[in-house]
């Protein structure tokens, strides 16, 4: 009871009502908002609803087993914490609350460029699962360069490069001025750190060259060579992309648009994901993160072939609405439900959770 | 018209709103209640509106004969009330309440293990049609055996096992502190029947281990070595478990997601029932609940293969709101609106309700 | 400008919400109301967005030519106005003045057994277009007879056997009292004339016989002996009974689920018309009711293959809304509105409008 | 910051409530309004919702080249202003400010019969890229002549007929009195010209013979004798249509419902545009208006084929919200998204854009 008080909020039903009275409105606007007319923000969500389950009864379910191994590391579920930025915007505890909070539930987490601590103050406040590195490629080639070796020797056990931010998508919620950064609040990894992009408007009277927007696969294999850990490519959503990104050496790719706030008309990565885990399921490991709200979605997304699925946006509500505390019960409801979920298919490791889980809806 | 007043509502339509006003905020959110999101929930209901009939027009039906025989037992209607715990919360009245009213309507009622009255109470108020007794294991088998004693000897004629209740599924509008019963209603049963399973929380730190959890299908044939009374295998969603059932011992089946409370994401129920039926509707009977409000509804589903349909919600809708007098007159509406739904459709007998009747709808 | 006031409604946009501030509440939920959940009174509208056309552009279309020949009489479009019950209710000037407004637009009438006033008081106000009578089945079939007699006598060209009420839908909305019908105004066929059905509930006790009930296809052959004009037969919905009809002497068929007034759950008309247009359109003429409410809608239910159109509630609205006048004005708007749309689609007689004409809506 | 402010909006979102406001009533009806219930004005838009992008990521994208050739001009992005009526009823400044701002954004526009500003004012404001102008045929076609000829003159590279227009839609939202023109703005090319129909109720009791409304496509052939410039045919719906426009000559054809402001019940224009495309897109140039908002919607239209896409409401949304300023800002964010939404999807030019780009949505 005590703990729900911390927490802000009660239950997944309340926590992004609590979220949205306590983050400060400039910061949930950009927290909440999507890419155009939020088409893709929506279709992320409600593309879990086309799915139901054909469970199995008078199972033996007294133990549930949610462990799995990501990247040969043992986690206590097959999820994990997306990358996002400048969580210290959200609730000052900022990423190293959101590590403790991860450390304590036994899960992964991958942690931004643009983090409001840097990463070694977060690899400090992990636990036995090593934290992820996420890359934005920088202006210089130097820095993305240095930002790696940072995240490696802070402990880090796997990198994982966004491509789907050439430029930065248009997004209406946070115009016209852009996301304004509390300026109190620093840039984790340091100065020479620069944000994917600027606000479209200021890209100016029509496009500007960027760095970042004329990378090309070849880049894959240049951070390769900079490194011993295995990089995992973010932003897949064809067949293609994926086989691709094995091709020039990732060693998992996840399925992501971006929480749809890159590009508007992007697919539901749930219906992406099917045709990423047929190119490339059999060799590398394949993730998704977008609209995973409940521990059903989870269940739904292992059924249809991911191997471990992120939670972007209920982190920073629960962030938002109870600080360290808020992400350790929404983590807590969220494994709950997922091992509540498991038990009432009749599956008791995820090892059982295959296709033959899942139908499609039929509407 | 007095006994409109009595009733509390008038028609099948203000029916759950009427309700809504007269039960106890924290009993109407437990009885309204689903798992997760409420998407079965929904769906059950949803399922219904998917299909139209195809009528026959000057048949002569001028009688209207609604009786079948469920396993042996003649009843005045393909409809029965479907086992739900706590009446006596609902409305002071309770189990004998609606045993009453099912009794004058002809009406099978099934009563769950945690009635507020006691079986032999019930059976008392019961008429010609005994009532039937369904069962949640207890985490000792003893008190189950003593349980399905009391009701064989009390006079039921069948018994219900649920299945889909290994836990408890994740209610929202229930937590935190779950849902708190009026202690002094008591729990007819006596003072060692468990509840399937505590609230989610409690369930602690991720999982616990449960009997009930534990079980498999070999619990129906110990269940069957204890009485001569059928055993009806309650929460089937798949073919492949209806086999099952039907291999241990099950004389009929009920499809049902437990009104939606339990797994959030399993199917409709009407939409699980053709599946069922094709698997076993030749050797033994199958039933429906979830979603049923209507008397066209009843026909809906007995076109889809069911022998007869459970209704629940509405039932405690009208305890609700009119005591035993409410649920005699949605029963009452119930039956009228079946039989007058019989006579426009041109089927005067149940045996002439078949699949011929329905067509998906095109939407 | 002042015949806008005196109609009371400006478009067909404004037509229903002007109507339902001047027709006296209870009247008005007798006029809305549908079966059931109302399903399909919502579904008789929406099927008619499910199609869209497919237009011919630089057509001549410098007179557009709406005359058909309904049962061997010329109309001036494929339009009729529905037999509807007690229109003086809904406004005193009633049957005679719907009447006068078919009598100006040239369009055919159909007038209920249960008319306001006499069907001579009616006849005397149509045109050269002759009114049909529709016929309930009365208790005692002399009484049946009589009214077709003295339909005949006073001029109506043909008659309409509804097939689709042999008893009486259940309505919510006018339950409990059922609709309470203002005895000022008189049943204008006479005192021995009896409604279709008392109210679901006055049926007593679950189900009382009654002589329409035990009516089948014989009746139709009884009723064409007896006079010699030819009868359409209202309410058929499947193939199946329309060739029964058909093969019985119905001259032609009315597709009609009573405007979802009484079997919740029955088709839309328009999904259910390419059926029977298939089963006996070339034998007989096919009409359709329910749903129609502007010019397109029959330009859309011409393509699917029906003769003609009736139009039912919209008539009850617009002589709510302005008695006479309103009628007139509502239907000049539907025939506007009806060559206007074959204008702009390239078809300038209703014999060029055949299914090519229409699409499925993709969406 | 400042030209925010002159433009009165900030973003694709809240352009439309901008304009609503500072737009008076009656303009904001005729802008706003669509033909019938308005189904076609509603499905112009969701049409676009039913596909999603298949991106390409880490290709090259720091420069994306949106320049095409329209009838052999070149322009900055494959995207025009529809030919719209009465600019200046929206906005004093009207067509010409509209022609400066599409000047600076190098694209193009098409100007109606029936501008506030004659077509000579128009043109002397346009820049490199010469405006288009559009034909409703005249009673007396020496007028259609004349028309042309001052266009031609003028400057105008390509004339473009309307062929949808035969007589009016029925407009709800402008009755019963019509649009009523500010007879302060002038119809800027001339007191002969006039609009393409009257009010559907002066059209008076049914319908009266007009001259367009005789026109076939003859006419076609007709305006290729007294130009040399080429003609566009706007309105087609159907392959069959644009076989017979290009057989009679015209050099392109515009896929449009005149926004849905004509025929209720048309089909949405992406829907129409892949039949059209195939029947003949290998001949001719191919545009669609209808719908298009924003920068991702051209990029979807282009997928399915055409050659480029005209922008219409949107526009006078603009100038309605900050005049010429609005305009701007409007064609700035719309080229802006499209070149955003180019680079996410990792393409470079409109060359790379083709049905591989689009997959439909599954719902």
């Amino acid at each position: 009871m005590e703990r729900t008080t911390e927490a802000g909020f009660s239950t997944l039903s309340d926590l992004e009502e609590v979220a949205s009275k306590r983050v400060l409105e400039h910061v949930w606007a950009y927290v909440q908002g999507g890419a155009g007319e939020e088409r893709t923000l929506g279709a992320n969500r409600s593309a879990f609803r086309q799915w139901t389950f054909r469970p199995r009864t008078l199972v033996d379910v007294s133990r549930i087993d949610t462990n799995i191994s990501l990247l040969g590391t043992m986690v206590r579920a097959p999820l994990f914490v997306s990358p996002m930025a400048y969580q210290g915007q959200v609730h000052p505890v900022g990423e190293p609350a959101v590590a403790r909070a991860a450390r304590d539930a036994g899960i992964l987490a991958v942690y931004s460029t643009l983090s409001s601590f840097s990463i070694e103050e977060i690899t400090r406040n992990s636990g036995s699962v090593p934290p992820w590195f996420q890359l934005y490629l920088q202006p210089d080639f130097e820095v993305s360069r240095r930002l790696v070796e940072r995240a490696e020797k802070a402990g880090c056990s796997a990198l994982m490069l966004t491509v789907d931010t050439p430029v930065l998508g248009v997004r209406d919620r946070q115009a016209p001025g852009g996301f304004a950064i509390d300026s109190t609040v620093p840039i984790g990894n340091g100065s020479d750190v620069v944000p994917p992009s600027r606000s479209p408007m200021e890209q100016g009277k029509f496009y500007r060259l960027r760095s970042e927007a004329g990378s090309t696969w070849d880049i894959l294999e240049e951070l390769l060579s900079i490194t011993r850990l295995p990089w995992v490519v973010k932003g897949i959503l064809t067949g293609d992309d994926a086989r691709t990104a094995v091709h020039h050496g990732a060693k998992a790719v996840l399925v992501s648009n971006h929480g749809g706030r890159q590009l508007d008309g992007a697919p539901a990565t749930l219906h992406a994901l099917p045709e990423v885990v047929d190119a490339v399921g059999s060799e590398v490991e394949v993730y998704l993160d977008g609209g995973v709200r409940r521990g059903l979605d989870i269940l739904v997304a292992l059924a249809l072939g991911a191997k471990a699925v992120g939670v972007g946006r209920p982190i920073l509500w629960a962030l938002g609405a109870g600080g360290e505390e808020g992400v350790r019960r929404y983590l807590d409801l969220l494994k709950l439900e997922l091992a509540t979920s498991m038990a009432l298919v009749g599956r008791t490791t995820i090892a059982e959770v295959d296709r033959s889980l899942v139908a499609k809806t039929d509407i």
